[in-house]
């Protein structure tokens, strides 16, 4: 597996952030590929060929083609086990951190995603988050990490979306929970992710 | 592992039946637990001490407590390898029908997913629909399953909302496109989910 690695994307796009994340933990050499979103690209021809549904990221390494964000990162932490932060955890114990990776992208993600129309939507994603995190609050009063007592892939994905919620109103609703706080801080901390945040400046 | 397989969950909900079809194909043992959500049993505190979000199905194997339908399954898939279907296929493709799982979670579970309100909501949904059936379509001309050539939790992941789909309107969309139709009655005519509607009944 000595082929380059190439990431076509989006430093804003935050599904992109979530592979250039994981690469930095791994301490992996990558090629960047800008997709200039705003005139299209991920709509052309070229861009489809990756991935046929038009959204960063997308990924090559040789003939090997892969698309949506987790599924890059995974392939990424499982092929490369040895190198830079571990982020998974092998056997049993994956299970929960497999359990936390499902909660990231059905649980936590949906409420942050939507782009808010009218008072009624914000007040509405801010009643879900309210609810999730008291869960997540839960969780990080049991383990310092979602999957467990080491930062994994769990934590990773959460992120992109964790640093955007940061600059908005709903930031209250983490500070207000010493755990999740506490855990925000430490992740968002982290230099992989700094390096990230760096190159959208 | 000898531990007894506990699924807590409704045969109903699509997201248990997904949990079931996976332990059929590995043709493993397991206890049901019915979850009356009628009565609001998966928001008592008993099951929220599996599932905190309250949300069927939750799985349990001795002190081992899980909850998310995929990731139940991935569970199962990597703990009994040896057993039943393969489901999985290690190494460098395990990481295309990773993709192919998140294709499940993200593009084609929302659009089934949704309770229309209104007729615009419907034909929102079924405009969807029809944009990701055509990628399905391209996808399984090239291969028989979404993973490669053989049957996967990728294609597996898809059974319940599949089997609803084919009871509505959208029917129609999966019908007109031979290679997701060849898949869909392949894949539905597997006794592992004969036996998940047999139990619906």
């Amino acid at each position: 597996m000595a082929e380059i690695m190439k990431v076509h994307g989006s430093v804003i796009s935050t599904a992109t952030q979530r592979v250039l994340a994981c690469l930095n933990e791994k301490e992996l050499e990558f090629e960047f590929i800008p997709v200039n979103m705003a005139v299209g690209e991920h709509k052309k021809d070229s861009f489809l060929a990756i991935n046929p549904f038009g959204q960063v990221p997308a990924f090559e390494q040789g003939d090997l083609k892969l698309f949506e964000s987790r599924a890059i990162t995974q392939y990424i932490a499982h092929g490369y086990a040895e190198k830079g932060t571990t982020l998974i955890i092998p056997g049993r114990p994956m299970a929960t951190l497999s359990v936390w990776m499902e909660v990231e992208a059905h649980q936590f993600d949906p409420p942050m995603f939507g782009i808010p129309t009218d008072n009624a939507a914000v007040e509405e994603n801010e009643a879900k988050l309210t609810k999730v995190l008291d869960v997540y609050e839960a969780r990080l009063a049991q383990s310092k990490y979602l999957g467990g007592d080491i930062f994994t892939l769990a934590d990773l994905h959460h992120l992109p979306n964790i640093s955007c919620a940061m600059k908005t109103q709903v930031k209250k609703l983490f500070d207000s929970r010493p755990h999740v706080s506490a855990w925000v801080a430490d992740i968002t901390s982290r230099p992989a992710w700094s390096k990230v945040v760096a190159m959208g400046k």
